[in-house]
C-alpha cells in the first residue's frame, strides 16, 4: 500500500488537472462556436446592407435614397430589437450573439417590408416605419416561436431559416402598408430602371445569393451547418435555372429584374426546412420557388396591385411573400413528425398579424404626408 | 485493499467520463473545423458570383448577360458536381463540406472557361457549356489527383490552390472552345468597355483578390491556413505592383483592364505551392506572374487570336492560362522532394485533355447557332 | 497488490493517452482560434480594397485611379510591414496571423492618409507615399503600444480598435502631407461627384460599415468577440441616425457624402474602448461621433482648408481625425482604472509624430512633380 499511495495520488492530481483542462477546453470550444455564429452574423449584415440595399437601387433616380433608407432601417431595427431582448420583453435569447442574429433577422424582415412602399416614403417615414414594425415583428415571432399565449407549443412550429417568420411576415406587412397609403398619382407612375441601376441591383442580388447559406444556418448546430449550406445552395441553384426558363417562357425575353429577384426565391422557400431537407428535396423546392416567383413578377403583380390599389415597388410579394408561404407549407411534407396543425396555425396567424398591423402602421405613416417626387432623390438630397 | 478499491473505482469512472468527454470534444472540434471550411466555401462563392461575375461586366453593353450567365453557370456546375460526387463517380470526397468546395472549384474553372467565348453565346448555350464542361473537368481532376488509370500516384501531383487543375484547365478548355466557334464577323468586332463598366469590373477584381486566400486555403489543415493566406496575399501584392510597372512599360499608359486582371495572376500562380512556399518565394512568384500576365494582355493576345482564329473575350489565357502553367511548374522548384516527372506529366495531360475536350464541346455548342448581336444584351433581354 | 497493479497500469496508460490527447486538443484549439482571426483578417481585407477603394470612387472622373491607387497602397504596405515584423524591428508580433492583421491595420492607416491628397498624386507617388508612411506608422505604434523609449508602459495605452493608432494617425499624417503640397490651382478646383460615382461610394461605405466589427474585434479573445461586435454595430447605428439628422439640420437637405462618410464615424470612435464599453456607452459614442463628423464635413472642412492651405479630398479629418481623437479620449471615461496620463500622452505624441512626419513626407513627394489634370484618370490611363 505504501508504494501504491503516491501512485494513486499522482493519478488523482492528473485527473483533477484533466477535469480542469476539460472544463476550460469545453468553455473555450463554446466561445469558438459563438465566434462562428458571429461570422455568420457578419455575412447576414452583408446581406442587409450591400444585399438588400443595392437590390433596391434598381429604381433609376432613387439610388441615394434607397441606400440611405437601408442604412436608417438597419440602424433603427438592430438597436431596438437588442434593447427589447435585453429586457426580456416577448421572450429573450440566451446569449449576446444569438440576440444579435435575431436582431438581424428582424432587420431583414423590415427591409423586405420597406421594399413595398419604396420610393414613396420620405426619409423620416422609413425611421418611423422601423420603430413601428419591430414591435409587431417581435410579437409575431413570440406567438410562433416563443409559445406566446400558449397557442403553439415550443418547437412545434418549424422555420429554421425564417420562410414564414421573416420573409412572409415582412412581405405581408408591406402589403398592408401599401394598401392604405398608395395615392392614385403614384399608381399611374411607372417605376423605372436603367442599365446602370440594373447592374447595381444585380450586384445586390448576388450578395444576397452568396451569403444566404449563412442566413439559414445562422443558429443551427455546428454539425448541421454543411448540410444546411448545401441545401440552400441547391435551392438557390434550382430557383436560378427555373427563373431563366420561366422568364423566357412568360415574357419572350429575359427580364433582368426576374433574374435579380426570383433567383433568390429558392433561398426564401428552403428556409423553413433548410436543415432537414434532403439535397433532392432542396433542389425541387428551389425550382418550384423560382418558377412561382417569376410567375408572380410576370403575371400576378399587376393584377394584385389593381386589386389592392397599392404599388409594390420591389415586388416583395413575389420574392418573399409567395415563396415564403410555399416554404412554410413545404415543411409539412419534408419534416418527419411535424404537427400539421401547429405549422398551419402559425402560417395563418402570421398572415393575419402581418396584414393587420401593416395596415394600421401604413395609416399612421400616411399622416406624415408624402414625397413630392416619388422615386426620385431630388426632393430630399443635395445633388 | 478495501480502502483503495472505491478510490480506484472513482478514478475509473472519472477516466471513463474523460474518455467520453474527449471523444465528444474531438467530434465537436472536427465539426468546428468543418464550419471553418464552410466559411471559406462562402468566400469562394463570393468570388464565383460577385468576383468573376462583375469582372466580366467590363463589356459595356453586355452587363445583364454577363451576370445572368454567371448565375446560370454556377447553378448548373455546383449541383451537377455534387451529384457526381454523391455517386462516387471519378472518385468521391470524404465529407459534405469537401464536396461543396470541390464543386465550387469546378464552377470556378467553368467560369474561367466561359470568359473566352463570353458575349458570343446565347444564354442557353452557357447552360449547355456547363453541362458538358463539368464531366471533362472531373475527368482531368481524377487523372491528376485521384490516381485515374493509375497514371499519377496519389499525392504525387501538387496543386493545392489549383493553378493547373482549375485555372490552366479552364483557360485551355476555353481556348479549345473559341478555336472552333469564333466567326469572321466576330473577329472583326472590337470588345469595348466604358468608364462605368470598368469600375464594375474593378470591383469584381477586388472581390476576387481579397477572397483569394480562402480559395487557396480552402482545404488545407487549420495549422497551415495563416501561412497559406499570407503567401497568397504576398503573391497578389507582388503581381499588383508588377502589373502597374509592366502596363506603363509596355503601353506607355496604365490600362485599367491590366490592373483588373493581371493583378490577380499572383493568386493564380501561387496556387500549386501556396501552402509550402516561403514568403519570399511567394512574393517572387507573384511578381513573375503579374509581369507575364500583363505581357500576355499587352503583347501576346492579338497574336494568339490571329493564330488560332478565335477571340478570347476576357483574355483568360493571359490571366489563368499562362500564370497557371507558371504556377504548376514553379512547384518543382519550391516543393522539396516533388517528383518532377509526375508534376510535368500532370501538366502535359491537362493541356491535352483541356484543349481536346474544349474543341469538341465548342463544335457541339456551335450547332445551336449564334447570337445575332455579339457583346450586347439587347437580343435576349427586355430593356 | 497483484490484482491492482494491472488496474493501475491501465489507468496510467489511459491518463497518458488523455494527456497526449489534451495537448493535441489544446494545440488544435489554438489553431482553430487562429483560423478565426484569419476570417477577420479577410473581412479587414474587404474593407481595405472594396471598402476604402470604392468609398474613394466618389470623385467622378477619377474612379480607375482611385481603385488602382488602393491596390498599390495595399500591395506596398502589407509586404513592407510583414518584412519589418519578421525582422522584429520596432517590436514583433507573436504569430503569423497577428503579423498579417497588424499589417492590415497599417495599410488601413495608409489608405486613410492617402484620402487627403487623393486625386493630386501621380500613381508612382502613391507607391512612394506607402514606402515612407509605413516606417512612420510603425514608429508611432511602437511608441504607444510597444513601450518605445519606455515612455508609455505596456498596456497603459488603450486602443483596441485603433481610434488613435490607426485612424487619427492616418488622418493627421494626411493633413501634414496636404499642408505642404497643395498648389493654388488645386485649391480653386472643385472636387466633383456624380450620381454613379455616389452610388459606388455608398457601396464602399456599406462594405466598411458591415465588416467594421471584425476590424475592432480582430485581435480580441474569442470570449469577447460577440460583445465587441455588438458595441461596434450599436456605435455605427448611432452614428448613422445622428448623421441623417445632422445633415438635414446643417444643410437643409441630405448630403450623400455625409451619409457615406459620417455614418462610419461611430466605428472610428468606438475603436479605443470597443471591447469594454457597455451597449449604452457604445450607442452614445456613436451618436456623438456621427454628429461631430457631419459637423466637420458641413461646417469645419472649408475653414480648415483655408487655414492650412491644403485640400482634404476625402475629408479624412472629419471621418477619421476628429472621431478618432474623440474615441481615444472617450476611453478615459469608459475604461475603469485607465491611466489618464498615459492615454493623453499617447494621443499627444500621435498628433505630433503624425503631423511632423506627414509634413516631411509631403515635401519629399512634392519633389516628384504633380499630376497635370487633378482628379482625372485621363493623363495616366488608357481610356
Amino acid at each position: 500500500m505504501n508504494k501504491t499511495h503516491p501512485f494513486l495520488k499522482s493519478l488523482l492530481t492528473l485527473a483533477t488537472l484533466f477535469l480542469f483542462a476539460g472544463i476550460v477546453g469545453a468553455a473555450e470550444l463554446d466561445q469558438v462556436v459563438d465566434v462562428q455564429k458571429y461570422n455568420r452574423a457578419i455575412h447576414i449584415m452583408a446581406m442587409l446592407l450591400a444585399g438588400f440595399g443595392f437590390l433596391m437601387v434598381f429604381v433609376k433616380k432613387y439610388g441615394r435614397s434607397a441606400i440611405t433608407a437601408t442604412y436608417l432601417l438597419v440602424s433603427v431595427a438592430i438597436p431596438l430589437y437588442i434593447l427589447k431582448d435585453s429586457f426580456g420583453v416577448l421572450g429573450g435569447s440566451g446569449s449576446e450573439i444569438d440576440s444579435l442574429i435575431l436582431a438581424e433577422f428582424a432587420a431583414a424582415s423590415l427591409l423586405i417590408c420597406a421594399g413595398a412602399p419604396l420610393g414613396r416614403l420620405k426619409m423620416g417615414q422609413y425611421i418611423l416605419l422601423g420603430l413601428l414594425f419591430i414591435p409587431c415583428y417581435a410579437f409575431n415571432e413570440w406567438l410562433l416561436l416563443g409559445n406566446g399565449f400558449g397557442l403553439i407549443p415550443s418547437g412545434a412550429f418549424i422555420d429554421t431559416g425564417g420562410s414564414i417568420v421573416i420573409h412572409a411576415f415582412g412581405a405581408l406587412f408591406g402589403l398592408g402598408v401599401i394598401m392604405t397609403m398608395t395615392t392614385k398619382k403614384e399608381i399611374d407612375l411607372p417605376v423605372e430602371a436603367d442599365f446602370t441601376s440594373d447592374r447595381f441591383s444585380l450586384l445586390g442580388s448576388m450578395i444576397l445569393w452568396l451569403f444566404w447559406p449563412s442566413f439559414c444556418a445562422a443558429l443551427v448546430a455546428p454539425g448541421l451547418v454543411p448540410h444546411t449550406a448545401i441545401n440552400v445552395i441547391l435551392a438557390l441553384s434550382g430557383a436560378t435555372i427555373a427563373t431563366y426558363f420561366a422568364s423566357i417562357y412568360l415574357r419572350g425575353k429575359i427580364s433582368a429584374a426576374d433574374i435579380a429577384n426570383a433567383a433568390l426565391a429558392g433561398g426564401v422557400a428552403i428556409g423553413s426546412a433548410c436543415d432537414v431537407a434532403s439535397f433532392l428535396q432542396a433542389f425541387i423546392v428551389g425550382i418550384l420557388a423560382g418558377a412561382l416567383s417569376t410567375f408572380g413578377f410576370a403575371v400576378l403583380q399587376s393584377r394584385v396591385e389593381s386589386l389592392i390599389k397599392g404599388v409594390d415597388t420591389c415586388g416583395v410579394m413575389n420574392l418573399h411573400g409567395l415563396p415564403g408561404l410555399l416554404g412554410g407549407i413545404s415543411a409539412i411534407f419534408i419534416v418527419d413528425g411535424l404537427s400539421k396543425g401547429s405549422q398551419m396555425l402559425g402560417i395563418a396567424m402570421t398572415i393575419i398579424v402581418a396584414v393587420a398591423t401593416g395596415f394600421i402602421v401604413g395609416k399612421i405613416i400616411a399622416m406624415l404626408g408624402r414625397k413630392t417626387l416619388p422615386y426620385e432623390d431630388v426632393d430630399e438630397f443635395e445633388l
